[in-house]
Protein backbone atom coordinates (compact mmCIF):
# COMPACT_ATOMS: atom_id res chain seq x y z
CA UNK A 1 0.00 0.00 0.00
CA UNK A 2 1.68 3.46 -1.26
CA UNK A 3 1.08 6.44 1.54
CA UNK A 4 -0.76 9.54 1.07
CA UNK A 5 2.48 11.10 1.72
CA UNK A 6 3.77 9.55 -1.80
CA UNK A 7 4.14 11.57 -5.47
CA UNK A 8 3.21 9.46 -8.61
CA UNK A 9 5.22 10.19 -11.59
CA UNK A 10 5.83 9.26 -14.94
CA UNK A 11 8.03 6.62 -14.31
CA UNK A 12 11.05 4.88 -14.53
CA UNK A 13 14.07 6.96 -13.02
CA UNK A 14 15.69 8.91 -15.69
CA UNK A 15 12.29 10.02 -17.26
CA UNK A 16 12.38 14.16 -17.19
CA UNK A 17 9.11 13.36 -14.82
CA UNK A 18 11.75 12.26 -12.66
CA UNK A 19 13.99 15.24 -12.64
CA UNK A 20 10.61 17.48 -12.20
CA UNK A 21 9.53 14.94 -9.43
CA UNK A 22 13.36 15.73 -7.44
CA UNK A 23 13.64 19.30 -8.36
CA UNK A 24 9.68 19.96 -6.15
CA UNK A 25 11.01 17.67 -3.55
CA UNK A 26 14.40 19.87 -3.67
CA UNK A 27 11.98 22.91 -3.95
CA UNK A 28 10.30 21.87 -0.48
CA UNK A 29 13.48 21.25 1.06
CA UNK A 30 12.71 17.88 1.22
CA UNK A 31 15.37 14.65 0.76
CA UNK A 32 12.96 12.22 1.46
CA UNK A 33 13.32 10.64 -2.13
CA UNK A 34 11.09 7.13 -0.78
CA UNK A 35 7.92 9.34 -1.59
CA UNK A 36 8.68 9.51 -5.14
CA UNK A 37 6.53 6.22 -7.02
CA UNK A 38 6.59 5.61 -11.09
CA UNK A 39 3.81 4.65 -13.12
CA UNK A 40 4.06 3.12 -16.61
CA UNK A 41 1.43 6.11 -18.23
CA UNK A 42 0.09 9.72 -16.98
CA UNK A 43 -3.10 8.29 -17.07
CA UNK A 44 -2.20 5.65 -14.33
CA UNK A 45 -0.70 8.18 -12.56
CA UNK A 46 -3.58 10.34 -12.19
CA UNK A 47 -5.57 7.55 -11.61
CA UNK A 48 -3.45 6.41 -8.16
CA UNK A 49 -4.01 9.81 -7.19
CA UNK A 50 -8.08 10.20 -7.96
CA UNK A 51 -8.18 6.67 -5.67
CA UNK A 52 -6.09 7.91 -3.37
CA UNK A 53 -3.49 5.50 -3.73
CA UNK A 54 -0.90 8.60 -3.53
CA UNK A 55 -1.51 12.20 -2.41
CA UNK A 56 0.11 13.69 -5.25
CA UNK A 57 1.14 13.11 -9.00
CA UNK A 58 3.47 15.40 -11.05
CA UNK A 59 3.09 15.06 -14.91
CA UNK A 60 3.85 16.95 -18.21
CA UNK A 61 1.26 19.40 -19.57
CA UNK A 62 2.89 21.13 -22.07
CA UNK A 63 5.79 21.42 -24.03
CA UNK A 64 7.18 24.40 -25.92
CA UNK A 65 8.00 22.87 -28.87
CA UNK A 66 5.34 19.85 -29.15
CA UNK A 67 2.30 21.25 -27.77
CA UNK A 68 0.26 19.90 -24.63
CA UNK A 69 -0.07 16.61 -23.41
CA UNK A 70 -3.18 15.36 -24.86
CA UNK A 71 -3.13 12.51 -22.47
CA UNK A 72 -2.86 14.85 -19.17
CA UNK A 73 -5.84 17.09 -20.35
CA UNK A 74 -8.12 14.33 -21.09
CA UNK A 75 -7.39 12.70 -17.75
CA UNK A 76 -7.79 15.41 -15.65
CA UNK A 77 -11.30 16.30 -17.10
CA UNK A 78 -12.59 13.13 -16.84
CA UNK A 79 -11.57 12.22 -13.02
CA UNK A 80 -13.05 13.85 -10.48
CA UNK A 81 -11.55 16.71 -8.28
CA UNK A 82 -7.81 17.04 -9.46
CA UNK A 83 -6.43 20.20 -8.51
CA UNK A 84 -3.22 22.11 -9.51
CA UNK A 85 -0.95 22.71 -6.45
CA UNK A 86 1.78 24.54 -8.67
CA UNK A 87 3.38 24.36 -11.90
CA UNK A 88 7.03 23.23 -12.48
CA UNK A 89 8.62 24.77 -15.78
CA UNK A 90 11.52 22.70 -16.40
CA UNK A 91 14.43 23.08 -19.37
CA UNK A 92 14.84 20.06 -21.72
CA UNK A 93 17.98 19.18 -22.82
CA UNK A 94 18.25 15.79 -24.99
CA UNK A 95 21.12 13.31 -25.57
CA UNK A 96 22.51 10.81 -27.56
CA UNK A 97 23.23 8.02 -25.96
CA UNK A 98 24.77 5.03 -27.86
CA UNK A 99 27.76 2.22 -27.44
CA UNK A 100 28.76 2.82 -30.92
CA UNK A 101 31.80 5.13 -31.45
CA UNK A 102 30.47 6.93 -34.33
CA UNK A 103 27.09 8.46 -35.78
CA UNK A 104 27.65 6.97 -38.80
CA UNK A 105 27.40 3.12 -37.54
CA UNK A 106 24.02 4.23 -36.03
CA UNK A 107 20.97 2.17 -38.12
CA UNK A 108 18.29 2.59 -35.49
CA UNK A 109 16.98 5.68 -32.69
CA UNK A 110 15.09 4.76 -29.98
CA UNK A 111 12.93 7.65 -28.08
CA UNK A 112 9.88 8.50 -26.94
CA UNK A 113 7.97 10.62 -29.87
CA UNK A 114 8.38 13.56 -28.01
CA UNK A 115 12.16 13.99 -28.10
CA UNK A 116 12.45 12.55 -31.02
CA UNK A 117 9.92 15.32 -32.87
CA UNK A 118 11.78 17.71 -31.06
CA UNK A 119 14.82 16.72 -32.29
CA UNK A 120 13.67 16.04 -36.00
CA UNK A 121 16.12 18.65 -37.51
CA UNK A 122 19.10 17.52 -35.87
CA UNK A 123 18.22 13.65 -36.54
CA UNK A 124 17.84 14.51 -40.24
CA UNK A 125 21.10 16.68 -40.45
CA UNK A 126 23.58 14.37 -38.32
CA UNK A 127 21.76 10.71 -38.76
CA UNK A 128 20.17 10.76 -42.41
CA UNK A 129 20.49 6.91 -42.63
CA UNK A 130 18.58 5.84 -38.84
CA UNK A 131 15.77 5.12 -38.48
CA UNK A 132 13.61 6.69 -36.07
CA UNK A 133 11.71 4.01 -33.72
CA UNK A 134 9.13 5.42 -30.93
CA UNK A 135 9.07 3.71 -27.33
CA UNK A 136 6.83 4.47 -24.35
CA UNK A 137 9.62 6.02 -22.59
CA UNK A 138 13.13 7.61 -23.10
CA UNK A 139 14.10 5.32 -20.67
CA UNK A 140 12.68 2.56 -22.70
CA UNK A 141 14.37 3.27 -25.65
CA UNK A 142 17.71 2.54 -23.13
CA UNK A 143 16.87 -1.43 -23.46
CA UNK A 144 17.89 -1.85 -27.07
CA UNK A 145 21.51 -0.54 -26.69
CA UNK A 146 22.58 -3.96 -26.15
CA UNK A 147 21.68 -4.04 -29.88
CA UNK A 148 24.15 -3.58 -32.52
CA UNK A 149 24.19 0.43 -34.25
CA UNK A 150 21.68 1.72 -31.85
CA UNK A 151 21.25 4.62 -30.17
CA UNK A 152 18.83 6.02 -27.89
CA UNK A 153 17.63 9.59 -26.86
CA UNK A 154 17.20 10.60 -22.97
CA UNK A 155 18.28 12.77 -20.45
CA UNK A 156 21.85 13.07 -19.09
CA UNK A 157 20.64 11.54 -16.10
CA UNK A 158 19.90 8.59 -17.44
CA UNK A 159 23.31 8.40 -18.55
CA UNK A 160 24.59 8.50 -15.40
CA UNK A 161 21.94 6.50 -14.07
CA UNK A 162 22.27 3.68 -16.20
CA UNK A 163 26.03 3.99 -16.77
CA UNK A 164 25.64 4.36 -20.57
CA UNK A 165 28.30 6.51 -22.70
CA UNK A 166 26.97 9.89 -24.78
CA UNK A 167 27.55 10.24 -27.94
CA UNK A 168 26.41 13.59 -28.87
CA UNK A 169 24.42 16.45 -26.32
CA UNK A 170 22.18 19.14 -26.96
CA UNK A 171 20.13 17.75 -29.84
CA UNK A 172 17.39 20.19 -29.81
CA UNK A 173 16.26 21.59 -32.80
CA UNK A 174 15.27 24.57 -30.71
CA UNK A 175 16.89 26.60 -27.76
CA UNK A 176 14.33 27.37 -25.18
CA UNK A 177 12.76 23.68 -25.02
CA UNK A 178 10.99 23.47 -21.52
CA UNK A 179 8.35 21.39 -20.44
CA UNK A 180 5.45 22.49 -18.06
CA UNK A 181 4.55 19.93 -15.55
CA UNK A 182 1.54 19.88 -12.73
CA UNK A 183 1.99 19.15 -9.36
CA UNK A 184 -1.80 17.83 -8.82
CA UNK A 185 -3.55 16.41 -5.53
CA UNK A 186 -7.17 16.09 -4.79
CA UNK A 187 -7.48 19.34 -1.74
CA UNK A 188 -8.58 22.43 -2.73
CA UNK A 189 -5.69 24.90 -1.80
CA UNK A 190 -6.22 27.13 0.38
CA UNK A 191 -7.90 30.37 -0.69
CA UNK A 192 -5.79 32.87 1.68
CA UNK A 193 -2.30 31.16 -0.22
CA UNK A 194 -0.35 33.87 -1.30
CA UNK A 195 1.73 34.15 -4.94
CA UNK A 196 -1.10 32.48 -6.68
CA UNK A 197 -0.28 33.86 -10.64
CA UNK A 198 -2.08 31.30 -12.36
CA UNK A 199 -5.78 29.67 -12.88
CA UNK A 200 -6.66 26.49 -14.99
CA UNK A 201 -9.99 25.66 -15.66
CA UNK A 202 -11.88 23.90 -18.97
CA UNK A 203 -15.40 24.03 -20.11
CA UNK A 204 -17.61 22.88 -22.51
CA UNK A 205 -19.98 24.04 -24.58
CA UNK A 206 -23.87 22.34 -25.32
CA UNK A 207 -24.17 23.68 -28.66
CA UNK A 208 -21.79 25.42 -31.42
CA UNK A 209 -23.06 28.63 -31.80
CA UNK A 210 -22.17 31.56 -33.83
CA UNK A 211 -19.80 33.52 -31.48
CA UNK A 212 -20.05 30.97 -28.30
CA UNK A 213 -16.14 30.97 -27.99
CA UNK A 214 -15.70 34.48 -28.48
CA UNK A 215 -18.18 35.48 -25.51
CA UNK A 216 -17.01 33.02 -23.25
CA UNK A 217 -13.44 34.74 -23.67
CA UNK A 218 -14.57 38.22 -23.34
CA UNK A 219 -15.84 37.57 -19.82
CA UNK A 220 -11.88 37.48 -19.30
CA UNK A 221 -11.06 40.16 -21.25
CA UNK A 222 -13.41 42.88 -20.28
CA UNK A 223 -11.89 42.45 -17.02
CA UNK A 224 -7.98 42.72 -18.31
CA UNK A 225 -7.05 39.44 -17.56
CA UNK A 226 -5.19 37.87 -19.17
CA UNK A 227 -5.15 34.19 -21.13
CA UNK A 228 -1.73 32.45 -21.32
CA UNK A 229 -3.09 29.71 -22.61
CA UNK A 230 -6.06 28.45 -24.42
CA UNK A 231 -6.33 24.65 -26.05
CA UNK A 232 -9.35 22.39 -27.54
CA UNK A 233 -9.51 19.03 -26.85
CA UNK A 234 -12.67 16.71 -28.76
CA UNK A 235 -15.54 15.59 -26.62
CA UNK A 236 -14.74 12.32 -28.25
CA UNK A 237 -18.93 12.67 -28.52
CA UNK A 238 -18.65 13.92 -32.11
CA UNK A 239 -16.64 15.72 -34.34
CA UNK A 240 -16.63 18.93 -33.96
CA UNK A 241 -17.20 19.22 -30.49
CA UNK A 242 -14.66 20.54 -28.18
CA UNK A 243 -13.80 21.43 -24.80
CA UNK A 244 -11.36 24.36 -23.72
CA UNK A 245 -8.65 24.10 -21.77
CA UNK A 246 -7.84 27.98 -20.28
CA UNK A 247 -4.91 29.16 -18.23
CA UNK A 248 -6.14 32.47 -16.58
CA UNK A 249 -2.86 34.97 -15.08
CA UNK A 250 -4.80 35.72 -12.20
CA UNK A 251 -5.80 33.55 -9.03
CA UNK A 252 -9.42 32.76 -8.88
CA UNK A 253 -9.92 34.25 -5.46
CA UNK A 254 -9.57 37.37 -6.97
CA UNK A 255 -12.86 39.68 -6.64
CA UNK A 256 -12.59 39.95 -11.18
CA UNK A 257 -12.19 36.58 -11.45
CA UNK A 258 -14.79 35.50 -9.32
CA UNK A 259 -17.12 37.84 -11.16
CA UNK A 260 -16.01 36.69 -14.79
CA UNK A 261 -16.49 32.77 -13.22
CA UNK A 262 -20.29 33.45 -12.48
CA UNK A 263 -20.65 35.12 -15.72
CA UNK A 264 -19.13 32.13 -17.86
CA UNK A 265 -20.98 29.60 -15.84
CA UNK A 266 -24.39 30.38 -17.51
CA UNK A 267 -22.76 30.21 -20.84
CA UNK A 268 -21.47 26.34 -20.30
CA UNK A 269 -22.24 23.33 -20.12
CA UNK A 270 -19.72 22.01 -17.75
CA UNK A 271 -17.33 24.32 -16.14
CA UNK A 272 -14.36 22.81 -14.02
CA UNK A 273 -11.76 25.21 -12.30
CA UNK A 274 -8.52 22.62 -11.75
CA UNK A 275 -7.17 25.81 -9.02
CA UNK A 276 -4.76 28.43 -8.94
CA UNK A 277 -1.54 27.86 -8.40
CA UNK A 278 2.53 29.57 -8.89
CA UNK A 279 4.97 28.45 -11.43
CA UNK A 280 8.23 27.56 -10.73
CA UNK A 281 10.87 27.60 -12.90
CA UNK A 282 13.34 25.06 -12.07
CA UNK A 283 17.55 24.64 -13.10
CA UNK A 284 17.87 20.81 -14.90
CA UNK A 285 21.44 20.46 -13.78
CA UNK A 286 20.53 17.66 -11.87
CA UNK A 287 22.29 15.78 -14.34
CA UNK A 288 25.11 16.86 -12.88
CA UNK A 289 23.98 17.34 -9.33
CA UNK A 290 21.87 14.46 -8.59
CA UNK A 291 19.48 14.96 -5.66
CA UNK B 1 10.25 11.74 -61.24
CA UNK B 2 6.66 11.84 -60.09
CA UNK B 3 4.21 13.76 -62.09
CA UNK B 4 2.10 17.21 -61.00
CA UNK B 5 -0.85 14.29 -61.62
CA UNK B 6 0.38 12.46 -58.12
CA UNK B 7 -1.28 12.53 -55.28
CA UNK B 8 1.20 12.19 -52.10
CA UNK B 9 -0.66 10.16 -49.18
CA UNK B 10 0.92 8.63 -45.59
CA UNK B 11 1.93 4.87 -46.94
CA UNK B 12 1.79 2.55 -47.09
CA UNK B 13 -1.08 0.80 -48.58
CA UNK B 14 -3.26 -0.08 -46.47
CA UNK B 15 -3.33 2.88 -44.34
CA UNK B 16 -6.05 5.20 -43.54
CA UNK B 17 -5.29 7.77 -44.91
CA UNK B 18 -4.98 5.67 -48.31
CA UNK B 19 -8.69 4.66 -47.70
CA UNK B 20 -9.61 8.35 -47.72
CA UNK B 21 -7.03 8.71 -51.30
CA UNK B 22 -9.04 5.81 -52.42
CA UNK B 23 -12.81 7.59 -51.44
CA UNK B 24 -11.48 10.97 -53.31
CA UNK B 25 -11.04 9.29 -56.67
CA UNK B 26 -14.08 7.75 -56.18
CA UNK B 27 -15.21 10.83 -55.80
CA UNK B 28 -14.05 12.29 -58.71
CA UNK B 29 -14.78 9.40 -60.73
CA UNK B 30 -10.93 8.99 -61.42
CA UNK B 31 -10.28 5.15 -61.53
CA UNK B 32 -6.11 6.23 -62.18
CA UNK B 33 -5.27 4.51 -58.84
CA UNK B 34 -1.27 5.18 -60.08
CA UNK B 35 -1.69 8.71 -59.19
CA UNK B 36 -1.52 7.38 -55.91
CA UNK B 37 1.88 7.63 -54.16
CA UNK B 38 2.75 6.87 -50.81
CA UNK B 39 5.10 8.42 -48.31
CA UNK B 40 6.92 7.27 -44.77
CA UNK B 41 5.60 10.30 -42.87
CA UNK B 42 3.01 12.85 -43.65
CA UNK B 43 5.75 15.79 -43.27
CA UNK B 44 7.54 14.06 -46.06
CA UNK B 45 3.96 13.59 -48.25
CA UNK B 46 3.56 18.01 -47.43
CA UNK B 47 7.04 18.88 -48.58
CA UNK B 48 6.54 16.61 -51.77
CA UNK B 49 4.12 19.20 -52.70
CA UNK B 50 5.38 21.99 -51.57
CA UNK B 51 8.19 20.99 -54.25
CA UNK B 52 5.81 20.34 -56.92
CA UNK B 53 7.03 16.40 -56.65
CA UNK B 54 3.20 16.03 -56.70
CA UNK B 55 -0.07 17.86 -57.61
CA UNK B 56 -1.91 16.49 -54.40
CA UNK B 57 -1.47 15.28 -50.75
CA UNK B 58 -4.13 14.13 -48.68
CA UNK B 59 -3.24 14.23 -45.04
CA UNK B 60 -5.21 13.67 -41.47
CA UNK B 61 -6.02 16.78 -39.84
CA UNK B 62 -8.38 15.83 -36.76
CA UNK B 63 -9.56 12.91 -34.60
CA UNK B 64 -12.77 12.54 -33.04
CA UNK B 65 -11.44 11.16 -30.67
CA UNK B 66 -7.34 11.81 -30.26
CA UNK B 67 -7.96 15.75 -31.63
CA UNK B 68 -5.63 17.18 -34.15
CA UNK B 69 -2.58 15.80 -35.84
CA UNK B 70 -0.50 18.76 -34.70
CA UNK B 71 2.26 17.24 -37.04
CA UNK B 72 -0.14 18.42 -40.12
CA UNK B 73 -1.11 21.77 -38.65
CA UNK B 74 2.62 22.55 -38.12
CA UNK B 75 3.86 21.53 -41.62
CA UNK B 76 1.27 23.27 -43.39
CA UNK B 77 2.03 26.50 -40.93
CA UNK B 78 5.40 26.65 -42.14
CA UNK B 79 5.68 25.56 -45.76
CA UNK B 80 4.92 28.34 -48.21
CA UNK B 81 1.83 28.33 -50.61
CA UNK B 82 -0.40 25.00 -49.41
CA UNK B 83 -4.05 25.43 -50.55
CA UNK B 84 -6.77 23.18 -48.64
CA UNK B 85 -8.98 22.31 -51.96
CA UNK B 86 -11.40 20.06 -49.88
CA UNK B 87 -12.42 18.39 -46.69
CA UNK B 88 -12.67 14.71 -46.51
CA UNK B 89 -15.01 12.73 -42.93
CA UNK B 90 -13.68 9.03 -42.77
CA UNK B 91 -15.55 6.89 -40.58
CA UNK B 92 -12.70 4.84 -38.65
CA UNK B 93 -13.25 1.10 -37.93
CA UNK B 94 -10.25 -0.67 -35.95
CA UNK B 95 -9.76 -4.35 -36.46
CA UNK B 96 -7.78 -6.04 -34.36
CA UNK B 97 -5.62 -8.91 -36.74
CA UNK B 98 -3.90 -11.87 -35.39
CA UNK B 99 -2.64 -15.34 -36.18
CA UNK B 100 -3.47 -16.58 -32.78
CA UNK B 101 -6.55 -18.49 -32.06
CA UNK B 102 -7.34 -16.26 -28.91
CA UNK B 103 -7.50 -13.57 -27.27
CA UNK B 104 -5.53 -14.93 -24.46
CA UNK B 105 -2.68 -15.89 -26.29
CA UNK B 106 -1.93 -12.23 -27.23
CA UNK B 107 0.82 -11.16 -25.25
CA UNK B 108 1.88 -7.84 -27.41
CA UNK B 109 -0.32 -5.58 -29.40
CA UNK B 110 1.46 -3.66 -32.69
CA UNK B 111 -0.52 -0.08 -33.72
CA UNK B 112 -0.12 3.77 -34.81
CA UNK B 113 -0.62 5.38 -31.25
CA UNK B 114 -3.68 6.86 -32.75
CA UNK B 115 -5.50 3.15 -33.08
CA UNK B 116 -4.11 2.82 -29.89
CA UNK B 117 -5.43 5.56 -27.81
CA UNK B 118 -8.68 5.14 -29.65
CA UNK B 119 -9.58 1.50 -28.39
CA UNK B 120 -7.91 2.09 -24.80
CA UNK B 121 -10.96 0.83 -23.02
CA UNK B 122 -11.39 -2.19 -25.47
CA UNK B 123 -7.97 -3.34 -25.01
CA UNK B 124 -7.74 -2.73 -21.04
CA UNK B 125 -11.30 -5.20 -21.07
CA UNK B 126 -10.12 -7.68 -23.13
CA UNK B 127 -6.33 -8.12 -23.28
CA UNK B 128 -5.58 -6.57 -19.79
CA UNK B 129 -2.26 -9.17 -19.76
CA UNK B 130 -0.98 -7.32 -23.17
CA UNK B 131 2.02 -5.00 -23.53
CA UNK B 132 1.01 -2.26 -26.00
CA UNK B 133 3.64 -1.17 -28.31
CA UNK B 134 3.45 2.14 -30.89
CA UNK B 135 4.72 1.71 -34.49
CA UNK B 136 5.14 4.51 -37.09
CA UNK B 137 1.89 3.67 -39.11
CA UNK B 138 -0.90 0.66 -38.84
CA UNK B 139 1.27 -1.10 -41.51
CA UNK B 140 4.43 -1.21 -39.96
CA UNK B 141 2.16 -3.28 -36.90
CA UNK B 142 1.43 -5.96 -39.56
CA UNK B 143 5.21 -6.42 -40.04
CA UNK B 144 5.01 -8.12 -36.31
CA UNK B 145 2.70 -10.40 -37.10
CA UNK B 146 4.67 -13.49 -37.57
CA UNK B 147 5.93 -13.63 -34.29
CA UNK B 148 4.20 -15.51 -31.16
CA UNK B 149 1.31 -14.05 -29.40
CA UNK B 150 1.00 -10.83 -31.45
CA UNK B 151 -1.80 -8.95 -32.43
CA UNK B 152 -2.02 -5.63 -34.61
CA UNK B 153 -4.39 -2.94 -34.71
CA UNK B 154 -5.44 -1.93 -37.90
CA UNK B 155 -8.48 -1.50 -41.01
CA UNK B 156 -10.43 -4.44 -41.96
CA UNK B 157 -8.90 -3.37 -45.40
CA UNK B 158 -5.23 -4.19 -44.35
CA UNK B 159 -6.31 -7.89 -43.43
CA UNK B 160 -7.48 -7.79 -46.75
CA UNK B 161 -4.80 -6.71 -48.53
CA UNK B 162 -1.92 -8.50 -46.88
CA UNK B 163 -3.89 -11.60 -46.23
CA UNK B 164 -4.28 -11.47 -42.86
CA UNK B 165 -6.58 -13.28 -39.98
CA UNK B 166 -9.12 -11.11 -38.31
CA UNK B 167 -9.45 -12.00 -34.92
CA UNK B 168 -11.77 -9.13 -33.21
CA UNK B 169 -13.95 -6.07 -35.04
CA UNK B 170 -14.98 -2.56 -34.02
CA UNK B 171 -12.83 -1.81 -31.57
CA UNK B 172 -13.86 1.53 -31.31
CA UNK B 173 -14.36 2.74 -27.68
CA UNK B 174 -16.33 5.75 -28.81
CA UNK B 175 -18.67 5.24 -31.48
CA UNK B 176 -18.34 7.66 -33.99
CA UNK B 177 -14.66 8.02 -34.63
CA UNK B 178 -14.31 9.71 -37.23
CA UNK B 179 -11.04 11.31 -39.22
CA UNK B 180 -10.98 14.91 -41.17
CA UNK B 181 -8.44 14.79 -43.59
CA UNK B 182 -6.91 17.56 -45.72
CA UNK B 183 -6.71 17.62 -50.02
CA UNK B 184 -4.19 19.90 -50.25
CA UNK B 185 -2.92 21.64 -53.67
CA UNK B 186 -0.71 24.30 -54.59
CA UNK B 187 -2.93 26.21 -56.64
CA UNK B 188 -5.44 28.40 -54.94
CA UNK B 189 -8.75 27.69 -55.88
CA UNK B 190 -11.43 29.56 -57.80
CA UNK B 191 -13.10 32.13 -55.87
CA UNK B 192 -16.01 31.04 -58.06
CA UNK B 193 -16.39 27.83 -57.20
CA UNK B 194 -19.86 26.74 -55.55
CA UNK B 195 -20.70 24.77 -52.60
CA UNK B 196 -17.69 26.04 -50.86
CA UNK B 197 -18.67 25.97 -46.83
CA UNK B 198 -15.43 26.29 -45.06
CA UNK B 199 -12.52 28.55 -44.96
CA UNK B 200 -9.40 26.99 -42.53
CA UNK B 201 -6.73 29.68 -41.87
CA UNK B 202 -4.01 30.47 -38.91
CA UNK B 203 -2.44 33.41 -36.90
CA UNK B 204 0.16 34.33 -34.42
CA UNK B 205 0.50 37.60 -32.22
CA UNK B 206 3.41 39.78 -31.82
CA UNK B 207 2.86 40.34 -27.78
CA UNK B 208 0.54 38.51 -25.66
CA UNK B 209 -1.95 41.07 -24.16
CA UNK B 210 -5.50 41.10 -22.55
CA UNK B 211 -7.83 40.02 -24.43
CA UNK B 212 -6.18 40.00 -28.10
CA UNK B 213 -7.21 36.40 -28.88
CA UNK B 214 -10.74 37.67 -27.78
CA UNK B 215 -10.56 40.75 -29.77
CA UNK B 216 -9.66 38.49 -32.68
CA UNK B 217 -12.71 36.00 -32.46
CA UNK B 218 -15.04 38.71 -32.01
CA UNK B 219 -14.18 39.72 -35.31
CA UNK B 220 -15.94 36.85 -36.07
CA UNK B 221 -18.69 36.42 -33.71
CA UNK B 222 -19.54 40.17 -34.52
CA UNK B 223 -20.61 38.85 -38.36
CA UNK B 224 -22.59 35.74 -37.49
CA UNK B 225 -19.79 33.65 -38.84
CA UNK B 226 -19.32 30.19 -36.83
CA UNK B 227 -15.93 28.91 -35.69
CA UNK B 228 -16.47 25.17 -35.87
CA UNK B 229 -12.51 24.77 -34.95
CA UNK B 230 -9.93 26.43 -33.14
CA UNK B 231 -6.71 24.78 -32.37
CA UNK B 232 -3.57 26.29 -30.70
CA UNK B 233 -0.24 25.44 -31.35
CA UNK B 234 3.27 26.83 -29.41
CA UNK B 235 5.32 29.08 -32.27
CA UNK B 236 8.23 26.57 -30.85
CA UNK B 237 9.92 30.20 -29.90
CA UNK B 238 9.00 30.37 -26.30
CA UNK B 239 6.77 28.51 -23.78
CA UNK B 240 3.21 30.32 -23.83
CA UNK B 241 3.76 31.51 -27.35
CA UNK B 242 1.10 30.21 -29.86
CA UNK B 243 -0.44 30.26 -33.23
CA UNK B 244 -4.45 29.73 -33.42
CA UNK B 245 -5.65 27.62 -36.25
CA UNK B 246 -9.12 28.64 -37.21
CA UNK B 247 -11.86 26.67 -39.06
CA UNK B 248 -14.74 28.81 -39.88
CA UNK B 249 -18.48 28.21 -41.55
CA UNK B 250 -18.10 30.17 -44.07
CA UNK B 251 -16.82 30.94 -48.13
CA UNK B 252 -13.50 33.20 -47.98
CA UNK B 253 -15.08 35.45 -50.74
CA UNK B 254 -18.42 36.11 -48.73
CA UNK B 255 -17.96 39.66 -47.94
CA UNK B 256 -18.94 39.15 -44.66
CA UNK B 257 -15.87 36.84 -44.40
CA UNK B 258 -13.40 39.15 -46.28
CA UNK B 259 -14.53 42.59 -44.23
CA UNK B 260 -13.55 40.12 -40.77
CA UNK B 261 -10.27 38.95 -42.31
CA UNK B 262 -9.19 42.91 -43.13
CA UNK B 263 -10.34 43.92 -39.64
CA UNK B 264 -8.35 41.12 -38.39
CA UNK B 265 -4.91 41.59 -40.34
CA UNK B 266 -4.01 44.33 -37.94
CA UNK B 267 -4.31 42.59 -34.88
CA UNK B 268 -2.26 39.84 -35.44
CA UNK B 269 1.52 39.73 -36.72
CA UNK B 270 1.09 36.85 -39.31
CA UNK B 271 -2.17 35.74 -40.83
CA UNK B 272 -2.27 32.50 -43.05
CA UNK B 273 -5.29 31.76 -45.32
CA UNK B 274 -5.69 28.15 -46.22
CA UNK B 275 -8.57 29.05 -48.79
CA UNK B 276 -12.12 27.67 -48.71
CA UNK B 277 -13.44 24.27 -49.78
CA UNK B 278 -16.37 22.00 -49.51
CA UNK B 279 -16.27 19.02 -46.76
CA UNK B 280 -17.22 15.37 -47.94
CA UNK B 281 -18.45 12.80 -45.83
CA UNK B 282 -16.97 9.34 -46.79
CA UNK B 283 -18.09 5.56 -46.68
CA UNK B 284 -15.76 3.24 -45.14
CA UNK B 285 -16.90 -0.05 -46.97
CA UNK B 286 -13.67 0.24 -49.26
CA UNK B 287 -13.15 -2.79 -47.13
CA UNK B 288 -15.89 -4.47 -48.56
CA UNK B 289 -15.64 -3.26 -52.32
CA UNK B 290 -11.75 -2.50 -53.10
CA UNK B 291 -11.63 0.05 -55.87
Amino acid sequence: MISPHSIAYLGPPGTFSETAALCYLDLLGDGDLSRLHPYPTIAQALRALARREVGQAIVPVENSIEGSVTTTLDTVWSLEGLQVEQALVLPIVNTLLSRVEALSQIRWVYSHPQPLAQCQQWLEQNLPQAQLIPTRSTIEALTYLDQPATAAIAAERAAELYSLPILARELNDHPGNRTRFWVLSLQRSSETLQGRTHTSLAFSFSANAPGTLAQALSVFASRQINLSRIESRPTKRSLGEYLFFIDLEADAAEPRVCSALAELKPQVETLKVFGSYSVSTLESDLQDNPV
